[in-house]
């Protein structure tokens, strides 16, 4: 059993002063351990049928797209505002301060899409939150969402609580 | 045999007027075919001995991610600059009109290792360049590169001649 947390490096005050950021590159350069990593994320939704895998811009592209190649399913990019090219959806979400916002194509989710949504990190639960509502509005169905680590103690969870959350790697800070 | 050149989208016009923009994400949602384009990605290289992926931000993080855990090797992300929060090694290239830059993490690349360099596009080859040169300044070994698409005309391939350069889609725009 990897203890996954022990291939995570804090660095304290990045990207600004007081935030002790989560580093994963120390976990993603370790071939075998990533690879655990996506199928442990996995885990609890092998019983589903799932047909599209949407990552979070950028980091969730990472662990969403060796997802959707394991399981054959379509991978759909939630990118911020202006990445993609052709029709999209826009959903807001709120900042400490001010807002901004997450796209999907238009042609990215179809109705009946059984949908697992993937990111590195799950903090407030916004970027999250928006994606699902992404999804939904395009007539996809939110299987459930799946994150390495969480940051328990910013209640992402509670925002989300009409989903199924799982993660691998909690911090209460 | 997928002929994959029918789930590229082209978009006239973005993002400024004149480019045709080779919209990948109609590739992407059909989970068969980004598995089959992953595949066939490695297919020059399976022959060859790869302990790390290197992905360039962010659609290479795509195929990247997914190869890495196709072959279980370590990924590593090369990324704009900033975005990397521990120590960088950072490299210019030049765009049409002055420079930018790309980083990677000290400690992604160590000395032996043998790399494979994953982008969705080879253009002009500048961001393909700069990576080849973080990676050999680490001591890593450029096994190849392997793109989804090729912008021919743009002459990319000659800035890689000393490396092997694979594409599955080529364009002559």
């Amino acid at each position: 059993m990897i203890n996954f947390s022990e291939y995570i490096r804090n660095i304290p005050d990045f990207p600004v002063k007081g935030i002790q950021f989560k580093d994963i590159t120390t976990l993603l350069k370790e071939g075998d351990v990533f690879a655990a990593a996506v199928d442990q994320m996995y885990g609890p939704y092998k019983e589903e049928e799932i047909n599209k895998i949407v990552g979070i811009e950028s980091r969730g592209f990472i662990f969403g797209a060796a997802m959707a190649y394991k399981l054959n399913a379509g991978f759909i990019p939630v990118r911020k505002p202006g990445k993609l090219p052709a029709e999209t959806l826009s959903e807001e979400y709120q900042l400490e301060y001010g807002t901004d916002s997450l796209e999907v194509h238009l042609d990215g989710i179809e109705a009946g899409d059984r949908v697992l949504v993937i990111d590195d990190l799950l903090a407030t639960g916004g970027t999250a939150q928006a994606t699902c509502t992404l999804v939904e509005k395009l007539g996809g169905q939110i299987v459930g969402l799946s994150f390495l680590i969480e940051l328990t103690s910013l209640k992402g969870r509670e925002k989300l609580s009409k989903y199924r959350v799982h993660s691998l790697i909690q911090y209460e800070i």
